[in-house]
Order: structure tokens, then sequence, then C-alpha cells
């Protein structure tokens, strides 16, 4: 906001309340904008850019996603459109990361325990609330941590848990685009890793401990951890979906819980979030951790993400550089 | 057991549930008994150890504590003790920085929203559940971990921090132990660090963005983490204790966490635990992550502790080296 302030040719029109902006309340103040700031909530589609009328130049979203908004109604109006990739990086890494420990040590069952008073009745017993570790250790000295998916995120990820020892890193990524071998020895000897390799995705599913799904949604990547590749996974094996709830067969994910073919999941999405109610297959599952899509949802990153969205408004109503353009050069 | 069982000087005799050993089965069984292997639920006092007479010459226990053996009275009837210590580094290193993930990312409120069936209803707005990031970023570029004690689990725990970005490492230790220069430089070598320093208690309340309890109990640390220490830290800060609960005054704690003088808690033990109930001043409030003390749990590390147990029970009862035998001198 201070940015947006501080730029005196702008005349600032802004929803007052801490939620996501009323339809009606945006149909009503966008007439004559120049530019137009939205979070993932708003649908950006041409009755709304209809409605701003031909003084519109930019639409600027804080998201790194722009599946709300319409890029062919967009381009056919001559509008430029701005997001946010690259500064939730961090974020969503050390969420993955986060996910991969809670889920093997059993973290939701095991604050249930204390959250509900029921310490005092745990019995205890030496193997009671175990799973398996993330890290490596002298008597079980190899760990494989897989990625489907292998961009900034997947690789913050892997950044983040060679410290935690992991010995291997396998990834499943686009297969018609070339493998980077040279790319891949380079993190391997970063690393201190014994391997970086990339493989198909049946031996990704039968080789990983720790599985991360860190891939664009859309058609290509629909239910593509489903049934097949869910029983390929070992026992004792970990899904983390930080990515899209789209990638996902939650019926699949939940027969796989319930009857052990996996140890658990640990979703930051769910295909039909925020939809995912008490009667959703994967919400009682004992070993499935959800969160409901917090991935970028830390102070410093929100803060960078608005600071971002406010650059592009800014330079695409003064006509500058926008820091994140999307290129809409395929719908023009 | 399988170590167990191919000692052919042994019979054993085996406590059959999957729960903590009752005391009254134990006096049954223990008379005429060589060695004793038992877990921290077990208290050995001299009760015990009379009935087992005097053909017993060990007590293993399947723990990194022995405070549940009376170490006084086992040295005067010149019993050997046997412990596990090291083997559970790794695993209470991850969850030390799993509970500072978690408490950063209010991981208890956003957990709730999903199991509750509330995530159709919760407001999205641009900061809702936000808390401070534990990774740096290029607008958050600097990081402090602090430690209350720096032994083997909170170097460990560093070490998987450095990924994550932290540039200073602070630490409190025995006063009256002499500062090593040379060990903390060659720490800020091996990990890139800015600095590796060791401070007063009220500079690490001051400096640090996560603490890390990380100090052995007892008498010196009883309550060290204060009303005057929290009222130090910082409001977003974050303090983790995954040591024991006696370091820490909960209702101090509690008052920090409602009176918003800090971020957040995670805690994986509490004083007077396993009597944690829900009138406990720390079960309800939202900003404190509670975990029943799981802190080595994880099959790897209760397998290599289990392994530990019986070969020290094993070389006790033959008269070989222990793996980890307690130093009785000072109680003969």
């Amino acid at each position: 906001m201070s940015l947006l302030e501080a730029t005196p040719e702008l005349d600032l029109v802004v929803w007052p309340d801490d939620r996501s902006c009323d339809r009606t309340w945006l149909l009503g103040n966008i007439p004559g904008s120049t530019g137009l700031v939205v979070m993932l909530t708003e649908k950006v589609d041409s009755e709304i850019l209809d409605r701003a009328g031909p003084s519109l130049k930019v639409v600027s979203t804080m998201s790194v996603g722009y599946e709300h908004i319409d890029l062919r109604a967009a381009a056919q109006r001559g509008l430029r459109v701005g997001y946010t990739p690259d500064v939730l990086t961090d974020a969503v890494a050390d969420l993955s990361v986060m996910l991969a420990l809670m889920t093997s040590r059993n973290a939701g069952i095991a604050m249930a325990v204390a959250k509900d008073g029921q310490w005092p009745n745990h019995p205890w017993s030496p193997f009671a609330l175990c799973g398996p570790q993330l890290s490596t250790m002298a008597s079980s000295p190899a760990r494989k941590a897989g990625f489907l998916g292998f961009g900034r995120i997947a690789q913050a990820t892997l950044a983040r848990l060679v410290s935690f020892g992991i010995t291997h890193c396998l990834y499943s990524s686009n297969p018609s685009s070339p493998t980077n071998h040279e790319r891949d020895a380079e993190l391997a000897k970063r690393y201190n890793l014994q391997s970086v390799t990339k493989v198909d995705i049946d031996e990704l599913a039968r080789e990983s401990d720790f599985i991360f799904v860190l891939a664009p949604g859309g058609h290509d990547t629909y239910h593509i951890i489903n049934e097949n590749f869910l029983k390929q996974m070992r026992r004792t094996s970990i899904l983390i979906n930080a990515s899209r709830g789209t990638l996902v067969d939650s019926d699949a994910l939940a027969r796989a819980l319930r009857e052990g073919w996996i140890w658990g999941a640990g979703l930051d999405v769910v295909e039909g979030e925020p939809n995912v109610t008490l009667d959703h297959p994967l919400v009682k599952e004992p070993r499935c951790i959800i969160l409901p899509h917090i991935g970028s949802a830390t102070l410093e990153t929100r803060r960078a993400m608005a600071v971002r969205a406010a650059q592009n408004v800014i330079a695409g109503v003064l006509g500058g550089n926008m820091p994140a353009e999307v290129d809409l050069s395929g719908y023009r």
C-alpha cells in the first residue's frame, strides 16, 4: 500500500475488508479504472474487464498462479497481466519439508493426544507414535528423495533436505524435455549426493522414501498420482503435495492410506478446495495431514508478493517494465 | 529381541503387552534375574533391586535419560547401568526443526481448519494464517537461531537449519565452562554463517528469531525460561523446547502467548508430563504446539536404541564392555 500511495499518478480505490473482495463491490467500483490488483480469490473474466472499460491497462495478481484470470479476454483487450513468481519459492519449500516431517512423525495424531487432554491416558510403548525417520543415521544410512516436477521449488526443497542426510535424489518431469545431465551432476556435487537422476514415474514411485509433488496443475498432470502410482510406492514411503490438488486422485489416496499401501500423506492442496468438508475421504484419515493451502503464507513472503503486485500495477499503468509479466503472445 | 534370543547364556522373561510394564508383574518376575532391561516408564528403586537379589549384575534402560533409576542404590549393590545416548540425536534434531516450522507456520490452527471441515468457511485474506518465516529470502536476508544448551542435539539442529538460510547462531550454555572459540569459528566456517557466538541468556532472549531449548533438566536449569526471559524476546520470535519440561515455566509461557510477548511456542515436553490435561494453561493456547514427548519416536531410532539396550544388558551379564555405561564412580 505504501508503494501505491507514493505514486501520485494513481487514485486508489481499495476494498475495505480483510477478506476476499465481493464481486458486486468490484463490479460497482471498477468502471474507469486504469489498473486492477487482485488475489487468487477474484475471478477476472470478460464481465469484469468490460465493466472496467477501455481505460484499463493492466491486471496485477498477488499470486504465482493466474488461472483465475481469463488470459484470452485480457489479451484481446490489449491488457497486460502481472503476477508474482519466484518470491514464494522459499515459503513453499519450507512447507514441503514441514509436511514431510509432520507426516513421518505422526504429528497430527500426536498433537491430538495433547490438545484433547489425552496425554495422561496415552499408553507408552517402545514403538508408539513412531514413523519412518526423514534423517539418515548410522544404522539407516540411505534416504531417497523423489520429486514429481523438478523446477525451482523442488530444487529449493532438495537443498533443505540435504542437511537431513538425504543421499539420493530422483525426479520425474516433462518426458518431452531433454535430461539436463550437466545440471544434475552439478547438483549432486554441490549437495554431496550419491546421485541426482531423472527417472520414469514408475521408478519414482518404487524407489523414493519421500515423494514431493511439485509440478504444475492442468490437463497434463491430472490425477498423475493415481491408484497405479500409489500401489507401487513402499509401505513406509510418504507422499507430499504442495502444488495443485488436481495432481492427486483423492479417492485412490484415501484407499492407499486405509489399506496401508503407503505410510502417510501431507497435503497443502486438495482437489476441489476449498470445498473440503467432513465427508471428504481424506479429512478423517489419521495418517493424512491436510493444510488449507498455506504454501506461501508467511509474513515475509506475502509482503514480497504484495510489493511485486504493486510494482506490476504501477509499471502497467505508467507504461514501464513490469517485474513479472505473463506472456500473452499466444493469445493475441 | 533377536540379539537377546541369539545369546544362549540368557533365559528371557518378557513382559507380554505393548504398554508400560506393570510394577506388580515386574516385582513378581524379577527374583533371580541377572540383567534387567527397562524403559523410562519403569521406576527402578531399592525395592526392585532387592527383589531381584544378589544375582543381578546390570540394569539397561532404553533411554538417554536415567532419572528413573536410583543410581546410588544401583552403585551400592555393585550393579552396572547402561543407557542409549547419541543414537537419538538425529530424531530429536528433526523434531526441533519440525516444531520451529509448525510454530512459525501456524500449523496447529491451519490443520484444525481442514480437519474440522471449516476450509469452505475460512475467509481468505492476504495475511491470514501467516507467521514469521524460518527461511531467509531476498527481502528478509538475516535470521538468528538461538540455542539454550549447545551440545550434540543443538549442533545437529543447527546443521539442519543452515539449509534454510540461517545467518547467525547464538548460544548460551553452562557459564562456568570456557568458550570454545576454535570450535565456534570452525562451525561458522563449515556452515558459512556470519557468526557463531556464545552470549549471556538475556542477549539470547533479545536477539534470537528462533530459540531452541536443548539443555539438560535438573536444578540448575529449573524454570530458566521464565517471565523475565520471555519478556525480553521479540514479538515475532519463537520458542522451541525439546529437552525437558522443567526448563520452562508453563504459567509464564501461557501469559507470554496470551499477551503476545512472543509469536508462538513448540513443545515436545511439558513440566509434569504426562499429567497435562485440558485445564493445563498451555493446552488451549492456539499459538502453542504440544507433542507428547515423541523426540526419539522414529522406527529407525527406537530400533537403534533397542539394539543398544540389548548390547548393554548382554555385556553387563557376560562381563564385557558395555557400549554405553553410566559412570557410577561418584556414587560408590
